[in-house]
C-alpha cells in the first residue's frame, strides 16, 4: 500500500492501457466496501443474478447453457473446462497463434491430456482447412480449443469458419474469449460453442478475483468423475450452485460485488454494441494518434481487434522500450511490453474505463516521451 | 449489487461472525480504490514487500523459505502443495479430523495421488502415536498434512507433537493453517514444516482472492515436473516471482492492495501476539454470553480454538437454525451452520475486525432471538 501510495496520486491511478487488469470506474470499485458473507443468502442471490445476466449477456437459453462463475484469473478457467470435461483416452487439438494458444497446450501437458498443436503465424489467422484435415486424419480428437482475441498480438481469430468444422466434425468446441467476451459480438448458437471462457476484469470492466464459464448443460453434467484437479473441477463447482446456491470453496466476495456493479454500468452502456462502440472509437484515436507519429503497427488491419494493438519500435537509435515505458508511467500512463520473440513490439490495450480523450491524452504523452528521449519522429 | 443495497445500510454492513470471509476494517477495503496494473514494477516492488512481511510474521529465514501467493481460495493453495510437491510414485498420509481434512483426501482422489486417510474422532485430536505406526508400517509414505485449526468444530490440533513424529520418520511435512496462521503462533523450525498454507481473509484479515504457501524453497525447488495443474503449479508460480517479480497469471491486484494494508495493521495491533490477544477476549466474552444463555459448546474446552466454536442446538423444540439465522441476521448478525452429519450445532467465529462490545451485541441478539422464538433460557 505504501510503496503504491507513495507513487500514485491519491485522487488519480495512472491509466492502464494493458489487455487487463485494467482501469475500472470508481464506482465498480466502491462496490468493494461491503463485507459479505459468502455462506449468506443475500450474497447467494447476487451470484445467481450475476451468472444469469452472464448467460442473457452470451444470448443463450439459461436451460441450455449455465454459467459457472471460477475463483482465480481466467488461465484458471480455461484449466478448469479442460481438466474437467476431457475424458480419459480423451484428446486435445488446440489451435494456436500467440502465448495464449500456447498456454492450452501447456494445460494439457501438466493434466497429462494428449494434445495436438495446430500452429499458425502469429500475423495470421487459424486455417479452417488445415483444421478440418487434422480432425479427418484423428478421429480421437475429443476437443477442439482457440483463443478469440490473442492478446499476444492483438489478431482476433474468427469463430464461424472454425466452429463450421468443429461442428461438422462433432468434436467438443471450447473458446477462450478472455479479453473479447462483452465488447466483441459472439454467436454462441451459430458457433455451436460447448465452452467459452471470459474473465472478470476484461471487457466486463470489472475487478480480477475470478473467472467465468458459459458451458453446455447437457455437456457439462455428462463429465462426471473426469476431473483431474479439486479446486478446479467446474462440474463440481456447478453442482455447488445447483445444490444451495453456494461457491464450494471461498468465493472472492468483494470482486464480485464489483462484478455486479460492471455489469449494471455494461448494461448502461448499452450492453455489447454500446461497448464495442467505445473501445472502436478508442482504438480509432489511438491508431490516428500513433501513425501520425510514424508508428507501425504489427497486423494487416482486417485482422487487428479493437482491443489491444502491437506497434513495431520506432527505428532510431535512441529509442529503448525501457525509458519509453518508465517515461509514460511519469505521465501517468502504463502500457505493456511485446510479447513475441521474433519481433520488437510494444502494446496498448485501450479497453477498461478509458474513452477517446484518454487516447488522445496517451498519443500526446507518448509523443513527449519520443521528444524527451531524442527520438525523431515524422509529423 | 442492487441485491445487497437493498438489504444493507450502505453505512454498516452485517457482521460476520464465521470462519472468513470476515469482518474487515474500512481502511482495508479503502486500499482496494486502486487499479494497480500487475505487470507494473510499482505494484512488484508491492507484491514483494507482502512476501516478505509474511516470511517476517512466520518468523523464518527469506534464505531457507519463500512465500508463494496463489490466486483462488485457501483450497487452491493447498492443492497447489499437493499437486506440485507429491512425487510420481510418491504417496499421501492424511490426518482428519474433519471438512477441511476430508477434503485433503479429495484432492489426492482427484489429482490421482495415492492416499492414506488417518481419520479420528471430530472432538478429538489426532494421535501421534498411530502416526507414528502407520509411517513406520508404510515407507513409500513421503508426505504427511495436517489441519492447525479445523473450523469444522474449532479444534486446534496440536503442530509439535506431530511434527515430531513426521521430522523423526523424515516424511514432507504439509500444515494447513487456514484460520489460524497470523493468530497462533506456529513454531517453523521446532516443526520443521516445508509447507504451510494460510489464506488472506482469515487471521491477516485481508479480502479473499488468493492464499498463500510459506515453502521449504530448497524443497520446492527440487519439485521440478511434477505438477499435475499449470494453474496450481506452485513452483512454476515462484519461478515466475524469481524470474521478474510477476504472477505468471493474472492476480487479484485490489485483494493483494488490501492485503498489504491488512498487514500494517496487524503490526500495528502488535503482530500475532497482539491479535491473538484480541481474539482471546472476544472468544472468552462469546463463551461467557453463551454459557450465561445455557448454551454449550460442542469441543472440550482443552482443545477448543479461540478462533471459532460449535455450539449444540438449544433442546427446546421451538428451536429451528433458519429461523435463528434469519433472526441473527435481521438484526445485523451473520453466523455459521454446523457442518457436522451426527450432531447438531451452529458455529459462531470470533476473527476478523470485531472486538469485544461485537461479541457482546452478539450474545444480546441471540437473547432476543431466542426470546422471538419463544425458546426458553436459564438465566
Amino acid at each position: 500500500m505504501d510503496t503504491i501510495n507513495r507513487s500514485i496520486p491519491a485522487a488519480r491511478d495512472k491509466l492502464l492501457f494493458t489487455p487487463g487488469p485494467l482501469t475500472t470506474s470508481l464506482s465498480v470499485k466502491q462496490a468493494m466496501l461491503h463485507d459479505a458473507g459468502s455462506w449468506h443468502f443475500e450474497f447467494n442471490a447476487l451470484v445467481r443474478e450475476v451468472r444469469l445476466k452472464l448467460l442473457v449477456l452470451a444470448g443463450v437459453q439459461p436451460a441450455e447453457y449455465e454459467c459457472v462463475l471460477m475463483q482465480g484469473s481466467g488461465t484458471f478457467g480455461v484449466e478448469s473446462v479442460l481438466a474437467t470435461t476431457t475424458p480419459p483416452g480423451g484428446k486435445l487439438l488446440v489451435l494456436s497463434n500467440g502465448a495464449y494458444g500456447e498456454r492450452m497446450i501447456q494445460m494439457a501437458n501438466c493434466l497429462r491430456i494428449p494434445v495436438i498443436p495446430l500452429r499458425f503465424a502469429e500475423d495470421k489467422t487459424p486455417e479452417p482447412n488445415v483444421l478440418s484435415q487434422e480432425l479427418a486424419k484423428d478421429p480421437s480428437i475429443t476437443h477442439v480449443a482457440m483463443v478469440h482475441c490473442e492478446t499476444t498480438t492483438g489478431v482476433l481469430n474468427p469463430i464461424e469458419p472454425i466452429a463450421r468444422v468443429v461442428a461438422e466434425q462433432r468434436r467438443t468446441f471450447v473458446v477462450d474469449a478472455m479479453s473479447s467476451f462483452g465488447a466483441v459480438p459472439i454467436d454462441f448458437t451459430r458457433c455451436s460453442i460447448d465452452y467459452l471462457i471470459s474473465s472478470a476484469n476484461k471487457c466486463i470492466e470489472g475487478v480480477p478475483g475470478f473467472s467465468f464459464v458459459i458451458a453446455r448443460r447437457s455437456h457439462l453434467t455428462a463429465c462426471e468423475g473426469y476431473a483431474r484437479s479439486l479446486s478446479l473441477d467446474l462440474l463440481g463447482q456447478l453442482k455447488g450452485f445447483d445444490k444451495n446456491g453456494q461457491f464450494r470453496y471461498t468465493p472472492p466476495t468483494h470482486s464480485i460485488l464489483a462484478f455486479a456493479q460492471a455489469l449494471a454500468e455494461l448494461e448502461l452502456e448499452g450492453g455489447i454494441p454500446g461497448r464495442a462502440a467505445r473501445y472502436q472509437r478508442n482504438h480509432a484515436a489511438l491508431l490516428e494518434g500513433m501513425r501520425a507519429l510514424n508508428f507501425k503497427s504489427y497486423l494487416p488491419p482486417e485482422i487487428q481487434s479493437y482491443i489491444i494493438t502491437s506497434f513495431h519500435y520506432p527505428e532510431d537509435p535512441g529509442f529503448t522500450f525501457e525509458k519509453f515505458y518508465r517515461s509514460l508511467s511519469d505521465q501517468g500512463f502504463i502500457i505493456y511490453p511485446g510479447k513475441l520473440s521474433q519481433v520488437d513490439l510494444f502494446r496498448i490495450g485501450n479497453i477498461g474505463r478509458l474513452f477517446e480523450a484518454d487516447l488522445h491524452a496517451l498519443v500526446g504523452a507518448v509523443r513527449s516521451s519520443l521528444a524527451a528521449m531524442g527520438v525523431r519522429v515524422n509529423s
